[in-house]
């Protein structure tokens, strides 16, 4: 049964470290997939991302760092390229970080933070998923 | 442009590598999946599967090994647990493996192996994709 903090396990996207975006759109586009000619700068996590659907909700995200320090930068030097998290949309992320660190999962951040796409977000580590880091994100309106 | 063997970028699934399916699903249920209830044994792969829906289309399968020996087996053993692969549809899988070949990228399989779910399926080689194992999978009809 669902929280009143979920929307049913809805995969919002995949996240994949790399260092060269246009080299790693080229594979995917290999495959078939349609990127957004939009990128975009998160400097809140120094990243460069850019996004193609994979299904109705669900898109492949690349990231590449942006600058030589945050998350990113750090993922990427010890390493390497690879998957880097899986994100699922949730209701209430501020309402789910609780529910979540009430159960005794561990939480990237106590609160909420701004992600790619004017998204709230949080992160739960991956010692608490079995090795996967795990994006919980709550979408706003475009003028939130 | 998609050639003939795609079907326009669709995930199929993101697998995942656990030691143990049911403390997984729990994970997963607390983020508000519901997996199906049937498991499946794939001996060609050594490995056991639960399936859980994320989009229209897509699914979040968590592996699990079947046995000592196989490639999952030893995937748990060196890197532990963790996201194993991504999986995208495609039209004609025997077709995509000889155009993706011409390419130049590395597959595992000469020509295509039976994977679960009754689909047709091969394996890009990390070092030809920027550090992700991409399954691509053709799904075949109940009686094929």
């Amino acid at each position: 049964m669902n929280s009143n903090a979920d929307i049913g396990g809805t995969l919002d996207h995949v996240a994949v470290v790399v260092r060269d975006l246009d080299q790693a759109i080229q594979i995917y586009e290999d495959l078939g997939l349609e990127f957004s000619p939009k990128r975009e700068i998160v400097k809140e996590q120094a990243v460069q991302t850019v996004f193609a659907s994979i299904d109705q909700q669900a898109h492949l995200e690349l990231l590449t760092p942006f600058g030589e320090s945050g998350p990113i930068h750090k993922f990427l030097e010890t390493k390497g390229e690879g998957i880097h998290h899986l994100c699922f949309l949730v209701k209430d992320v501020e309402l789910k970080t609780k529910e979540l660190k009430d159960k005794g999962y561990v939480l990237i951040h106590d609160h909420p933070v701004k992600g790619a796409n004017n998204c709230l977000v949080n992160f739960i580590h991956p010692k608490s998923t079995k090795g996967v880091l795990i994006e919980i994100s709550q979408k706003q309106g475009a003028s939130a």
